[in-house]
């Protein structure tokens, strides 16, 4: 992501009420901060916030929280969310703290369009890695289920494997999303590769579902 | 694949040595035929044999058997067997009829550039839809893996959700695997389609390896 500081960001930041500094806060916590039951999805490097935002619009009965880490980006999502909105909010963090953050109270994380890492040494650094997906096993709650969406062959690929090696089962690949299943919502990524012709690979992968057993 | 009449292919098929006609009636007795315990790879829908041939060449210590249903594809693969070969046999059958040939006996199975039957009503006729994969349990002795290629993009993402939603593990996918990793041995369909600069997709899963436990 090519960063633009945002000039008066400690500012956005400071006002917001949808910003929590400190995510370590409210860890094993959050249906209490949310006063409700519902479901909590996570988008882990939300970016500007777009898909997060209209999910949360959409979705009433779920509870939103998005994860960055780059205070720039933040910044702009923040502005962006529109008054009133009760099931939303985005906590700055990197994902390597993302275990500090939550205590098996997560039903869905979203990967969307995150850092391929492409060099092979830095393989672990991605969202989908062995590391990470240790990481996410501390945060679910019951069933796990996981969204990918990259422009990134490679790092799809990458995933398709880590997924499947840690015991993910594949429901849904598309290798080109727009295509097979328009969605909904898009984020700002998704946008602008679909718009240069450029396929978005997806998948949706679930683990320990006792609705979805394997034969 | 197109099919050519082959004019003397009974003749073919009378004469050679590595045509099996009833292949129900080895089931079961397959090494006994080889005259040693050498793990069995078998490729369904073998074509014209190139790939099955050349391996056999290549690896001495492993026994291949080819399944064809097609008498002219299968006389032209008899045709280009060298003399000699001990490690190699040619069974006509129908994928269908698998179980009825092995029994608990395959190590590994060839999927090259199947039919993808590409309309939806059609999926279960696909080789790696669950109808067959259960076929596959019945003749897989211990270890399972299944290698599969193909130049078909909606049939390879079919495969990797049904191989993967019926328990196996994704340990290699390629969505260009002549670029990714240049195999030593290729098909007919891979030559002409790689020649054309189109994609081979690849994917090798296992199911049931004590030695590659998931987490």
């Amino acid at each position: 992501m090519r960063l633009r500081n945002v000039k008066n960001k400690e500012q956005i930041m400071e006002q917001s009420p949808y910003l929590i500094r400190d995510g370590s806060l409210y860890r094993g916590k959050w249906k209490t901060l949310f006063c409700n039951e519902n479901p909590i999805y996570v988008e882990i490097g939300m970016g500007k916030g777009q898909f997060l935002i209209q999910n949360a619009l959409l979705h009433p009965d779920i509870n939103y929280i998005g994860i960055e880490k780059y205070d720039s980006v933040l910044a702009k999502g923040l502005l962006k969310i529109p008054e009133g909105i009760f099931n939303l909010y985005i906590v700055r963090a990197d994902a390597l703290d993302i275990d500090q953050i939550f205590d098996h109270e997560v039903s869905l994380i979203y990967l969307n369009f995150s850092d391929p890492w492409p060099k092979n040494r830095h393989h672990l650094r991605r969202l989908t890695s062995r590391i990470f997906l240790e990481k996410y096993e501390q945060i679910f709650c019951g069933e796990k289920v996981l969204e990918v969406r990259t422009d990134n062959s490679s790092f799809y690929q990458y995933s398709l494997v880590s997924l499947s090696t840690f015991g993910y089962t594949l429901e849904e690949v598309s290798f080109d999303l727009h295509k097979d299943n328009m969605p909904l919502v898009t984020t700002e990524y998704e946008d602008k590769f679909s718009s240069l012709g450029l396929p978005i690979y997806f998948v949706r992968a679930f683990k320990d579902c006792k609705t979805k057993e394997k034969p």
